[in-house]
């Protein structure tokens, strides 16, 4: 995704934008959804999302995700 | 909801602004309320807002949400 | 309460100055008095206030609430 | 404690400066003493204090408390 | 790795770009990847990667660490 | 300790160099040293220290603790 | 170590760079290893160095400690 030049790991989530990226988050819930926007604290903002729980799925449609609940985010 | 403009998490939370959101809260907790308001750190003012925990809702009208218990905010 | 011009939460909550407010803290325990006082980090100075524990209220008089212990606040 | 003037949290505990004050830690433990200093992250230095947890009182003498752990400071 | 010369950790973590690197998260789980790019506050870009949770491997491809998981960081 | 003067809370700690403190950490573990440095974040430098924790004392020598675990630190 | 010059605790720190060093974590992990760098927030990088959990010695080699996970740092 990044190829040979060296960014800073911002640069490359946002090559990710447009795109669908699965969020892991500190409590275990992960939600998944299109990556339109983030700030330099992580916080995220992403549409047409869901959120997985236990094997639960609960569509969210856009959702801000905080920042500080991030473990993971990994497009897809 | 942000078309195809990129902007910040919190630009997009603007255009939220007069309408109902569901905040998740770390606790487990969710809040629902008019967005009337909020700042960089995720202070948010909520006006006809209730709680909901466990099944129970409570009424709480007008209400700040100190940002840093914030999980995910969605608006309706 | 705010009408309806767009504020920031804190102004809102300048607003409930001098009136009874509940305050909810992260641990369970919810703190109710006049607010006589507070700042950018959410510090409240509350007057003829108690808390309140499982059913269990105590009169604490004048209090500092250190800001990073509040969930929500709720003007009564 | 402050009558009618508007000030800041911190300037109303500045008025207790002297007095005894009991603070209550997120822990669940009080400590309480003659509030000599703080600063404006809450570190507290207290003279002739003691620590009560469950019912179990300790002297300190004088100590020095780190602020993050306070949740609310009340001058008697 | 680093020689007589004194260097700051995250001088260090730059000589691990490029290669596999484990990174211990607080919260048990491990990922490990090709270490693409960092940040100062440690967040990660990792690529091929994967995660290791009691004993279960999961591909993650393409992944941001958020930085205040991580636990240790040790190039292979 | 302070007398009449009104200092802040670091600069009351500062009396405190030279002699022996006891810091008892969040954790609920005490450490026992000659206070040699201490720093704004409370990190601290402590010498002919010991650890104690249910009971079990520990010699540790020189050690830093790192400001952000201390509850309480009272000289002796 | 300091002798009679007052120091701060990271200047302390420094005159054990290229020395073995006990470092207590938060979560009860130890790590032990030659400090070769840190910085103001006490991320170390640590050379030759192992982790110890529950009686389980573990080799790492070069290892970046994130700082905010460390409770007490040691010089052997």
């Amino acid at each position: 995704m990044m190829g040979m030049t060296e960014t800073r790991p911002l640069d490359a989530l946002d090559s990710a934008k447009g795109k669908r990226i699965i969020v892991s988050l500190k409590s275990g819930l992960e939600v998944v959804g299109v990556l339109k926007a983030f700030d330099i604290h992580l916080n995220l903002w992403l549409e047409e999302s869901e959120k997985r729980e236990d094997g639960k799925i609960t569509k969210l449609g856009a959702v801000l995700v905080r920042g500080d609940n991030i473990l993971l985010a990994s497009p897809q």
